[in-house]
């Protein structure tokens, strides 16, 4: 009479009801996001989102990537950003400001202006790698190896690192990708000393059930505390995808606020999940995350108004709506 | 080191893996969808869409209600529209046209023309029982059997009926529902002679978690052969709902082509689940609706057009985006 799941996915949504957890939002708005917005936000009005970030219980935040000028021009204020930070003029609390650093330059610039969280990246496909580190995998490992050793040499054990694997279910080059071999890049990632690896759906083509195939082996050799997971919502799916990731012990999570990096006028190039969707879905099923959701909205309000766009997060679209009538 | 749902939903998970499954589409786009557009559809665009749902691969399709012209002007042609099916002017081949039926009269509008796939509604909530019936649950079942009574003394058993339970998670005037308040109008609807109960979140309020609140014991009293579900988008977790009503056996699930219902210019108001980012996800997940993605997709661009606004579902913005550039 009943379908197969019944019963463990009962347990499973009702775990929430009987155990108070918390998942982690790492929001990657501001870097990530703004990354793929055609309008730029100036470094003043980031410094301000970034505060209002913090002010609403975000604890972990990426804001900059010192990556070439040339190539990511809404990144080129990152060495201005991280300076002002340096420099106190950032109400962070005790939040952690992230960059990405794609290389030992990188890391150079990073250094300078006193960052301390650095986000490595490679890809599960060498097509996506080559495109967008002009390196190999496996070359790309390698430089890492090498920034994390100068990183070692000038902090101490005083910094942390987070690798990201992009691509890990498909490449807008070499198309889907097998578990199995996103799997490896995981594992070779997890030899580096990176306190968390997260894995990315960069194009958004993930179910919840190649979740599974890829996380479940990921989980079992690694554990939650070191795997975080960074869905787009190209297809929708960003959200359900979170659910099953969840339900495999994931309590880590990418989003953006807003959702942002998705373009109405592009919108094949659809944004990061939004946080505040995510937020909504956490707080109903008793997870907490430590932050306010309203806080955020009203930023996303104040973003929409900036980018001269609405944002894509549907839970915002809603609570905009309800508030202006 | 793992979190305590891993082994469970490792299960639920890969499950689509080794089980070759199906999950039964409703189509409500031309009825719950069109419904709270803006901008209507001529009858005969109408039944153009009808058909080019149906050689796409829908077989149940929600396409007018017999409720009051002047209070929901977006149905007025319903009589005109299943005039023209069952004069054969539509090529429905198997598909089933289901209409909305409120009440005796409604009934009798679609006795008139041909109608034989009656959708009942009433709500887990009295006052938007009255604000939509002008009656409360009770009395709008016990019409309800007067409406089953008089089809049947019509029609004998050919015949077929599904009941909504509209607010079954929340509702605009008396904000969120208890599972046990929903559970009593379900169980007051299964003991009417209904094929099929849609439970329904009329304003999107739904998670994970109340999902299964209310589907766990809905679903052991009913079996899933009875039971449908019908998510609104309203805060993003439409998707996410519906895998978890999936995880509990659920098969039958209501969605609109391209996301019809949701308006950007009322973003408040946002729509169904979007047909198409469920079929992408099950595709993935490995259960089959026998439904032509593409094809579908293609009637959500032709939709934007005759709509003049996007499509919201993101996976018909990302496929018009990929073939368009």
């Amino acid at each position: 009479m009943f379908g197969p799941f019944l019963k463990s996915a009962v347990r499973i949504g009702l775990q929430g009801v009987q155990v108070s957890e918390s998942v982690k939002i790492f929001e990657v708005g501001l870097r990530d996001g703004l990354q793929h917005e055609p309008r730029r936000l100036s470094l003043a009005d980031k410094i301000k989102f970034a505060e209002r970030l913090v002010a609403a219980g975000v604890r972990e935040l990426e804001l900059g990537a010192f990556v070439r000028r040339d190539q990511v021009p809404q990144m080129a204020d990152s060495d201005r950003f991280f300076s002002a930070i340096q420099a106190g003029r950032l109400e962070l609390r005790s939040a952690r400001a992230w960059c990405l650093v794609p290389n030992r330059i990188g890391l150079e610039r990073a250094l300078r202006v006193g960052a301390r969280n650095f986000a490595l990246f490679t890809a599960a496909t060498d097509t996506f790698a080559e495109k967008n580190l002009g390196m190999s995998i496996r070359k790309s490992l390698q430089e890492f190896r090498l920034v994390l050793v100068r990183a070692k040499e000038e902090l101490g054990s005083n910094f942390k690192v987070r690798g990201y694997v992009s691509t890990a279910f498909g490449c807008p080059f070499e198309g889907k990708v097998a578990a199995k071999k996103a799997l490896r890049v995981v594992r070779a990632m997890a030899e580096l000393p990176v306190d968390q690896i997260s894995i990315g759906d960069t194009i958004g083509v993930a179910d919840p059930r190649s979740v599974v195939e890829l996380l479940e082996p990921v989980l079992r050799d690694y554990g939650p505390d070191k795997i975080a997971v960074h869905f787009h919502d190209t297809r929708g799916t960003a959200l359900a995808n979170s659910l099953r990731a969840i339900d495999l012990g994931v309590r880590v999570i990418d989003s953006s606020v807003g959702g942002l990096g998705g373009c109405p006028f592009a919108p094949g190039a659809s944004g990061n999940l939004a946080t505040e969707d995510l937020i909504y879905m956490l707080n109903g099923m008793g997870l907490k995350t430590g932050i306010d959701l309203d806080a955020l909205s009203d930023l996303s309000i104040l973003l929409a108004k900036k980018l001269k766009r609405p944002m894509t997060s549907r839970y915002a679209q809603a609570y905009m709506h309800a508030k202006t009538g």
